[in-house]
């Protein structure tokens, strides 16, 4: 129990300084649901880093953020756009379709990138009541494989949504990393290139729950407050999730563990090419390793130290660094591999 | 900011073992999504505490608790039974029809509870598929007037349900309050009454953030992992309100903190007694205090303590105390209403 | 079988000229979904009827009609008022909950009737994100119990709804018994008054089936057509719903068929107040008759006429006149009830 | 108008067998929403014509008969696995999502058939809560290419759901068509082959309007009835639906008009064949012809005979036939055609 794991991201702790934050807003009383005058504070500080003409909601988790995010923006009829290896599409266990009745289309994906080509044919034919309208283009930044989108590719992504009168959601759930490799803000990766809806994440990246939902197009958000609350969360102590927003900001914070974590996972990418039998699959951009292993490996090293078998027809798997994530603890694990593929006699 | 309260006891904060078991559990790194054998070892305590045969699930808030133990009893062309007054029915933003699609049928209540005399119509052509069919009855105790149900009133209406083929819901948002009030375990006062599914809060009682769904018929739960994950409220970092639940039950915590919530009610109570233009309005038995306020004074002292008016019409006000509210600070409170009625010659 | 009853004012058939119109419409094809030029010239002329600022929609039946037309009024955290008593509430199975996914508020009535003064309470700390806010007041003309709201009071409702930034819907499966009753048009009942949105009834007065959704306010029927598709009402041969209604207007068929069914149920209500153990309940306004019965006669009558038992505590029943019920179909009910009560010895 | 086209085979009207029934059927009153002793009389009809072991329901429309023959058969974290051409995943405007709440995932098609190769890797990592559990596979036949699964091919899906705790749906809204080509009964193509619940459409092949669900597994539908209720498809004059199916099964009418359908396609594919610039895409073994266009000729000939462009990169169109399409209707269209080409100069 407790050994550092390279599954996710989200199985590390929280940082001591969100802890800390955490202990320090535990004084007295506070109104509750967002309404104390601490997480409006929290809430104008993130709207400043933000560049102030936008709306914010924090939110307790990825899907909620996605989902509560999108409410905002469709109505039943309308339909997401989305790569078919989005996290949207395959791992929220069908909320958008339920909590918001919508259709999500997915389109192929490219290394975890959609292009603006295959979302073409989707706006065909979709004057007619016969089908649900897209009404917003949903990408992953960086995406479900760890890769980056380019600025260009985003604002072209961006261009075609708004040309379309579709909207732009990103779902930032590992956002940091990407700002953190580009060098930039999470703004300028953002907002400022034609994004209308950021599901901001922060548990992946050392918080102990919670996640932001930015409207760069603030009207969008005009009802946001009731899809929060319908979509069940409102949080009665809110100043819990909003002092922790307000530690990762400070200092860039959030640019400081997401940079851990890809260097963290340059180094594991770097240990994992020595050795002959396993393959980096996809570029190392942010945090995660996708890498194919001998098939007669997967079994036993996931005894060892747990994680996702990716495409088990290909034998790919995930690997993801942590904000807490030690070159000792990348040895330790390169080790462990190298020591089973010898019992295995696969080296 | 931060000023002791009587506008809810969700105002307060997180009581420090909560806040230190947190702490404690912040190492290393655990699998996700309640998969770890931390909350595993911690959901079969609480399975325990619950007499074995149950099943138990974590979700972040109330709402969540709520509808996701609604979703695991009720198909959409059923209906759940409910008072008027009630937190589900009324003060959810529409969670449940929206999120499980189903019907809410109010019935009157006295004093918070439901009568079976009153939903005994409810039942009547209800064979016909012209109507929403009762599935479920919901109570909460203690009520959301912080009056209780008897033991032998939460049995009648557990038997009206069974016999009915419904199931018996109870909403126990404050039920360590109900508990400590009848100097009873959390189980004697709920599955061993009869209730099928209790929403077991803990936010209000000293937990950052988190309640717990218990089935004491656990093939009710067979879905619910999949309705919790489609809910929106399965946390990656399961281990987090698994500890809170854990420090929650070590050495009952849940009922000191609830007995002194409710000791302190008593003193409130007392002490409003005493001031002859204030009416207490309900019997005062957990940790809330109902009262008719001069209407003059509700504004000018809602600035000074925040709170919420029940009734406008009749001026009827709610004070709830929390695990932290002390004798001083209701001592401050009533200096403040009498100070403020002098100020206002209403004495 | 196919013994005239007094059941429902559904259970009826289809007026000759409904049918003849529907052979005559019965020739060669037809662009689909209403796109069809006769379909639009049918639409047109409803339209013109209304007044020419008005958007008309077809749909099957009732429930679909009252569904589809909430729908485009409302988002999911907003509601309904309706009478606790309305079809929309009671009879729809949950279909404005599971598919809208809205909350109905239910308050008090009078005869079938609401008044403005129940709904106030429901406005009351409304502006907050716990609460479904109320958005559309629903109201059935004739009422449930076949009574009428006066223009008064009609106009008093849209007054109130209008002021509070809500639409006034009306439920008007019976409108033409409305209408026949006041002997106006049911554009004088309705837009006129201030009505918004109309549920317009055909089936229960001789069409085969198909109602018409009269949005008032055209804007509210932006997107009507993706509702009326997604909401499983678009109709491939469209032309035989509009041919329908087409015969339905033609020299006011639907004026001089709901007179038929008014008058009718005015002479069973004679014929009824000559037998002393039955009591008229509700005035007898359009084409339902409520009346107490002995308790035993309920059961041996139903057996010779099937009908519905309104409030079984009661022993009220209600009785129902068709566009085709005529005075031997009464006197040979009348006669029945006679028969029976002398044969169970309660005359 | 009311010129015959190729539009769709749901442009033509009803046939004057269905019309008779509609007419001989209406007299006198019968009790609403299909409890009528004439309606029940016709059901049994049709459960026998299946064999007795299964359960019939009528609905409205195709997209109500998918949509509510799926409720019965999956919970909302559940999903059906369809093609993605199919017309429930493409054409419904989202009505599965929005009244189920499921997920549908399209898979790969080939001449609008799906293979179990394609399915199989979406129950890979199923156990798991984080996914949208597949418990339908839902198939067309014939397809929406006018293309027909073979006997082995539907008993292998079948297998291969049934071996997966899946279920086997077919959307038959042409499966006369099917049936006709194969010189099989309906039952032969669907409950003898595995099929659990077929969508048996009627308005295709000369119903006013009408589709059966038909359930081989009858406890499958035992809340379809609420279902029916909820999803708005209960129709109080249902003997008029009834009515229809009767006249549909007498005498394998169905058959008669299927037959002709398909054979006039088989001659308008003939026709086509002649013109040495259009190209049949797809083979014709129902009612379809699809058929590459020159490019030039679709506007001008959609002008004068509207029909769908398919896939318009590749001009790619649809023609349908219906019962009452023949062969002078073709040699008309196919006459129109070459004029249009000659004035384009494009023989």
């Amino acid at each position: 129990m407790f050994q550092k794991t390279f599954a996710s991201d989200n199985n590390s702790g929280v940082h001591p300084k969100i802890l800390e934050a955490i202990q320090k807003i535990n004084i007295g009383h506070c109104v509750g649901y967002g309404h104390d005058g601490y997480s409006q504070k929290v809430i104008q500080k993130l709207i400043d880093y933000f560049g102030g003409n936008c709306d914010i909601y924090l939110v307790g988790n990825g899907t909620a953020a996605n989902v509560i995010a999108l409410s905002s923006a469709v109505r039943t009829f309308e339909a997401v756009i989305c790569s078919s290896i989005s996290h949207l599409y395959l791992d929220e266990c069908g909320a958008p379709e339920r909590f918001i009745g919508i259709k999500l289309y997915p389109v192929p994906h490219y290394g975890g990138k959609i292009k603006v080509e295959d979302c073409y044919p989707l706006l065909v034919g979709h004057a007619e009541e016969h089908r649900s309208q897209p009404k917003v283009l949903s990408i992953t930044q960086p995406t479900e494989y760890g890769t980056l989108y380019s600025d260009e590719e985003v604002r072209a992504l961006a261009e075609f949504a708004h040309q379309n009168q579709m909207y732009l959601h990103m779902d930032g759930a590992r956002i940091a990393n990407a700002a953190a490799a580009m060098n930039k803000s999470i703004k300028q990766i953002t907002g400022d290139l034609g994004v209308d809806i950021l599901s901001l994440g922060g548990t992946k990246n050392g918080l102990l729950l919670g996640e932001a939902i930015v409207f760069f197009n603030p009207e969008l958000a005009s009802a946001t407050r009731f899809y929060r609350k319908q979509g069940m969360h409102l949080f009665s102590k809110h100043r819990y999730l909003a002092a922790q927003f307000e530690a990762y900001f400070e200092n860039d914070l959030w640019f400081t563990l997401a940079q851990q974590a890809n260097a963290t996972a340059q180094y594991l990418a770097q240990q994992l090419q020595k050795i002959p039998t396993i393959q980096i699959t996809q570029p190392v951009q942010t945090n995660a390793v996708f890498a194919k292993l001998p098939r007669k490996l997967i079994s036993p090293l996931q005894e060892k130290y747990f994680f996702y078998e990716w495409d088990p027809s290909q034998c790919e798997v995930r690997f993801m660094c942590s904000f807490d994530t030690t070159q000792e603890d990348v040895d330790n694990f390169t080790n462990t591999i190298q020591q089973t593929l010898a019992a295995l006699q696969l080296t």
